[in-house]
């Protein structure tokens, strides 16, 4: 699995020509972070006095951010299977008209597969965006921080997944499945940008004083 | 070393309430990963016929990228050196004067360090991003989509970076530090911002057409 390679190693795999990991994996890892980061600020308010009275709402959301934690992590899987029958599709030879034929439609059964789950990281992101939003009113002040870097990690894992959801539907056929995918996108867009905008800028006024 | 860990491990680790990985390793990390990302675009640019005129500069960025990427993984290391400090000064007790009086100076002592990392973290992103400006010029249209997520990355490691400056120089009792420090951030920011945003929609546009 991807995900049991050293970070290190990972890095270094990343960077190579090698197909995956790529983009849109990177992007669900850094979901996975972002999420990481709200569940430790939830773990550090735990068995706090001050923060006593949200105890059972803290303990509610560790359960969220574990499993959103877990599906990122299933996507960075999903995503390096089905970037693979892409690069093979792209690799195809198109040098008769047969050959063009077959290589079009193994890129466009690709396509859809490999815009989907993209798709997925960008919905999981508004959940994990959602998630923040309520450590940062009942977590610990302490690591405010901690929050408004998750918050970011996840509205910048959305934004890259974007990226990937788009390079696959420009060359879609399938105008009505391109058109719902991009719709959905715009839509999720819409709320993420405005909550991981909103987060971030609260905490930087809390911190600066401002 | 952190990273030698596998990412799950990390990932768990972070989302755990020990003191380190914090938000500021997982900012250099995020700038590493962005980084490579760039390099991955690098990498499959080289050999390609139709990028021979750029052959030279896509050899002297991945030396660059290299490069960035080091310094991005010694700064996970780095952060968490400095924190260590920070979070044993926090849980000094403050009974009398002289405990406070010991606490405020092993307080102000470790705040200098881990405001100093992140900082460094900020201006390394910085570099990330003009290395995949040129990448986005220079590199294969093919993985375009990779370059805006690099960027993106980088782009989101500098504003936690910001945060985790902010969360220190909050409590620094020397305040020309603060000042230089706040101003420094204030600077890199406007020019990081600038430059990613720009790069990122311009990517976004080419891959939806409009």
């Amino acid at each position: 699995m991807m995900l049991d390679k050293s970070c290190k190693e990972f890095i270094k795999e990343l960077s190579s020509k090698e197909p995956v990991p790529g983009g849109g994996g990177a992007c669900a890892y850094l979901g996975a972070l972002g999420t990481a980061l709200g569940a430790m600020v939830g773990n550090l308010t735990l068995g706090k006095k001050k923060y006593k009275e949200f105890e059972k709402d803290i303990e509610r959301l560790l359960i969220s951010a574990e499993g959103i934690i877990y599906d990122f992590e299933r996507l960075v899987n999903k995503d390096a299977e089905v970037f693979f029958p892409l690069s093979e599709a792209y690799r195809l030879p198109k040098n008769t008209d047969e050959e063009e034929k077959i290589k079009e439609e193994s890129l466009q059964k690709a396509l859809v597969d490999a815009t989907i789950v993209p798709l997925e990281i960008a919905r999981l992101c508004l959940k994990a965006v959602d998630v923040h939003e309520e450590f940062a009113k009942k977590g610990t002040k302490m690591a405010i921080s901690d929050v408004g870097v998750g918050v970011i990690f996840c509205k910048a894992a959305f934004q890259g997944a974007k990226l990937n959801v788009l390079i696959n539907t420009k060359l879609m056929k399938n105008e009505k499945l391109k058109n719902l995918v991009e719709k959905e996108l715009s839509i999720i867009e819409k709320e993420i940008i405005e909550k991981a905008d909103r987060l971030y800028s609260d905490i930087e006024k809390e911190l600066s004083g401002r």
